[in-house]
């Protein structure tokens, strides 16, 4: 393997590879990223057998080949390099020769046979999905996500194939078991997902940081990612890189018996000032549980909460509550995770009694809700 | 004490005392900001009884008096607010209540009776200093000093008065043991320092805050930072706000005898050169020594390093080296920490062998000098 390539490009892709492997892997070439050396250029691979990377960049190739590094020293090299190219060279015992201006460097490296394959997948079977709505979902739901490592099968969003009206719809659902946010997207047809599958968080975060911030301009074409589901992966390509995921094996919990359907109170207020009420109120609360208790009177809504350390704190917001007084408490930090990926102006909080769960919905986009588990007072 | 205040005064002061107090104090009151309402405004000290601060802002005070409160909640609160008048009334039990708005915060407050008195200082005793000649001795010399607990003499930064030709002349010097750091201002006379003073780094830190980016623009006055010294004190204040700091007890040890004075082989290179090249070729160090090993030729100085791991690094630098062959290591994170300091284009570095220190100097700037220890090969 040897090749030329500019510092920007290589860069470029040693900064994409970096998330993905693994920093104290136990499988030393975990921590590694495959250079593959052909025709007009080379791509670069890093996996941590879960979720998989694998990106093309120009480069200019004396001899194709393979070889494998550390990504991040690789990284740590190049980023130091003055702005020209870049030759690498692999040698006999598997360790690479990086050439840049005056700067030799001999980097030692692995078998590149031993590199985990990914997994196969076929062209045809990708199909175009716009990326806004793609980047819109996942960010509306995946912080709902469980983070408990035991938990395996909440540790990521569940993506269902469902029929909305007579129409094909996409629906997303996260949840930790104290929280759940669940949108659809109609009119987005998804082959294979009537059993729906579970995509794990890190997965699903490299996809969106492939999509990037391209957001559509007005006039532009709408960008598109190419998705592709096989029997236990799935995989989003977008100019010339593909982010491999391995679903999460598993039942996802029957999470429609969760949602309340009776919530019959009904607050609506605007989004901002509901957020700006809670982090002041909620700097009393206790670091852990975060509860803030809600008194819902006519035409009021008080929120408060009370730590044995530091005090107590009250606020009260008129609104256009009328129903039976109320009090229930929830996690201030729950609401405000919901209550900040949520794209509306106004908001509405629906309730029942303090023992059922509360949901928060944007109003103008009730395809999207958050759902709360109250907190025993 | 009762005070009526706008939310953006409050929050300055708030904002000025929070790198003061002690997140996990054993004394409960050094986690407090003592609040005192007098006339026209407020003051607001902390301390943790080495480095004290205390500022005034203006307020409505309608009732004179003190009280003690949480630094940490009262900042989380009072950031959370509107830009509104905040109104603060002391209770009987030493609480305070804060109201704004619609908002209402009762603050778990501690008799004031029991805040750590600051020390008396005199008003004639402060003396002006030109606050960009303080700021960058302080940031030439501050990042050598030892972050060793049980190197207390070591943990700051050693002021002495000393005569150069004549002239009263200001120096500061830093140490670890591994490396120092050294800078002169002569036509500076500052009294009783003729046996030198220790000052600890959190206090310089804080002074150089207080200071600000105040950096003198061509045709304004230069501005000033009024500096007092007492027995066991240095006191600064600038705009309304002064930061007390205890001196360090101890000897600082004999820093002189360790400047080698017979390093007659010189190298003179662009500084953003060396940096450069020592980030490059310390990339392939290990983590902990960062060792590069220096080869000085007629005409040449390459740098190498080599780690188990992960490979090796080389380059080479054309310089005007006429002496002897000459292979000696340093530690690349103390020749970086240097050099990033120095403000001018080139610098000189100064050897002798592979067992005698290195010193680094600006050219053009000899005032100011940093010596690095040799590693072992």
């Amino acid at each position: 393997m040897e090749f030329r390539i500019n510092k920007k490009d290589f860069l470029k892709g040693l900064a994409m590879v970096q998330t993905i492997v693994e920093r104290r892997s136990t499988i030393p070439i975990l921590s590694n990223t495959l250079i593959q050396a052909a025709e007009e250029g080379i791509t670069l691979t890093a996996t941590d057998l879960e979720t998989a990377i694998k990106g093309w960049f120009p480069a200019s190739v004396s001899l194709e080949g393979q070889a494998s590094v550390s990504a991040r020293k690789l990284f740590e090299i190049v980023r130091e390099l003055h702005e020209s190219e870049i030759h690498l060279q692999k040698k006999e015992n598997n360790w690479v020769t990086l050439i840049s201006e005056k700067s030799v460097f001999n980097i030692a490296g692995i078998n590149p046979e031993e590199f985990p394959p990914l997994p196969k997948f076929k062209e045809e079977d990708f199909r175009p999905f716009p990326t806004g709505q793609f980047t819109e979902m996942i960010e509306r739901t995946v912080f709902a996500a469980s983070t408990e490592e035991s938990r395996y099968n909440l540790n990521g969003v569940f993506f269902k194939g469902i029929e909305v009206d007579g129409q094909p719809t996409l629906r997303m659902v996260a949840t930790d078991g104290h929280r759940l946010s669940l949108i659809d997207k109609t009119g987005v047809e998804f082959s294979s997902l009537e059993k729906g599958i579970i995509l794990p968080k890190k997965g699903l975060l490299e996809i969106k940081k492939l999509i990037g911030d391209g957001a559509q301009k007005e006039g532009e074409k709408e960008e598109v990612i190419h998705l592709s589901l096989s029997e236990s992966n799935f995989v989003a390509k977008k100019e010339g890189v593909i982010v491999v995921t391995r679903l999460i094996e598993g039942e996802f919990p029957d999470y429609e018996s969760v949602i309340p359907k009776e919530n019959d109170k009904t607050v609506r207020l605007s989004r901002e000032r509901f957020i700006s009420c809670l982090k002041r109120v909620s700097t009393m609360a206790s670091d852990k549980g975060e509860g803030v208790v809600f008194e819902f009177r006519k035409g009021s809504m008080a929120l408060s909460s009370s730590s044995q350390d530091f005090g107590d704190a009250k606020e009260e917001i008129e609104v256009d509550y009328s129903g039976e007084d109320l009090v229930a408490g929830f996690n201030a930090r729950y609401l405000l995770d919901a209550l900040a990926v949520m794209g509306a102006e106004e908001v509405l909080f629906e309730l029942k009694d303090n023992t059922t769960a509360g949901i928060l919905k944007p109003v103008g986009q009730e395809e999207h809700l958050c759902l709360v588990m109250p907190m025993k007072l």
